[in-house]
């Protein structure tokens, strides 16, 4: 199971992402994740934009932390793998392992943790069947 | 009329408001235009959130247009003097005159027309009429 | 000339562009006029990361004025079409036409008026002739 | 030590800071962190902006954490207590406790890990003595 290939993700830094140290925003790096969650669930029909709109079920993050390791500069494309690395009843974890496309630096590890909500009531529910299935496929040790 | 002094509203530039070139993105001119507008409405009890949230009164822009004069850079705090321009059934403009604080520099002039809407219904409503005596007190010829 | 086709560039809405009025926030559509333009130099070798990186080419906003006809949801998909509608000395016009991909309807014109500028100085330069030569092709009567 | 009084900033929740779903998007907590840090700086002459700008001391960050305990939303106002947990020769941690002013209600609990370091060499450096000083009297156990 430790050897499922992780999904990948690529984004370029946009103009108007870095700080007046002219390196990415910190805070951005978790619109990244998210990014990459929306690609991943996009692996469904209808994608994350269907659980959100039609399905109701967010994934709102109860927990995250991240490492910051080089920064990402205007110009950068970041390459983002994400894997799973816990799939419990409601809640679920990602690792965005992140590099600069370019040369392959390692530039953040960010984990993600959500809890499966349904967005009317904002309860937790199970983490549906089809979600289940698409995380376990990238689920590491 | 023409004489009716601006409502007044500062907000620094923010450290991550910046772009690659190190000033003030242009789109956030829009930003501040609206943190004006709200700041704006703060003048009546329960200000811009109790519109929305409560009254369930939006304002969208229908136009906008915006000159820009000189650069914004981390560190300025804008100065926006809010002047409503126009107050019809529904629609309402407003101009924000930004400068930098520091030296009184123009640095925007950003002109913004909105559409009381029911936030609801989404359609466009009479402005109400609270808030029309107030927008009443900043009109410019 | 007046029927030179459009670059055609297209942006999902992301999850977290809304409002809390539940659409896209008005601001936002200049962020996507500068990612069609972005996107329109990366026509170029390099595209606008060199520009900027390389070159210290930018292309910072002068002017800006858009009608908003109609709003954009989380979900929606925004096609922009984006035309040369003036090409100066040192300054340029887009005109980013923008429409719901999903059925065409048009959500909001942009006009971009923008001046070439070293970044070193800040000082406007004339439209180096690459970049005139590719605006060109995209010109509108 | 353990006693210290936290450095409390306040910060409204933005008409633009929501998501789709409707709440504060979890990024944007930290977007929070680092305008209480920027305030907590202010107590400093010149204040955050003199740092960066003048003395080109960035505060990077290199890790984080947070856990988020309750939802954010448009109305809502943040208050933020900020205390230092550690202080060493160039990193420094804060830890930025959320919650809602109006109720008092725990909303985030955020861990923010800082390096300081020289802008122009993007190398670390030894915390100043006047940082260190104003962050010592923060500290808690």
């Amino acid at each position: 199971m430790s050897d499922a290939a992780p999904f990948v993700f690529e984004r370029p830094v946009r103009f108007d992402e870095v700080d007046a140290a002219g390196i990415l925003f910190f805070a951005r790096f978790f619109n990244y994740a998210h990014d990459a969650m929306e690609a991943f669930f996009g692996q469904l029909p209808g994608g994350y934009v269907q659980l959100i709109n039609e399905r109701k079920i967010g994934l709102p993050a109860v927990h995250v932390d991240a490492d910051f390791l080089s920064p990402l500069r205007f110009g950068d494309v970041t390459r983002i793998e994400v894997s799973t690395v816990h799939i419990g009843r409601s809640s679920c974890a990602f690792r965005h392992s992140m590099s600069r496309a370019a040369d392959g630096k390692k530039v953040a590890v960010v984990k993600h943790v959500c809890a499966a909500t349904d967005l009317a009531s904002m309860k937790s529910l199970p983490i549906p069947d089809d979600m289940r299935a698409l995380m376990s496929r990238y689920l590491v040790a």
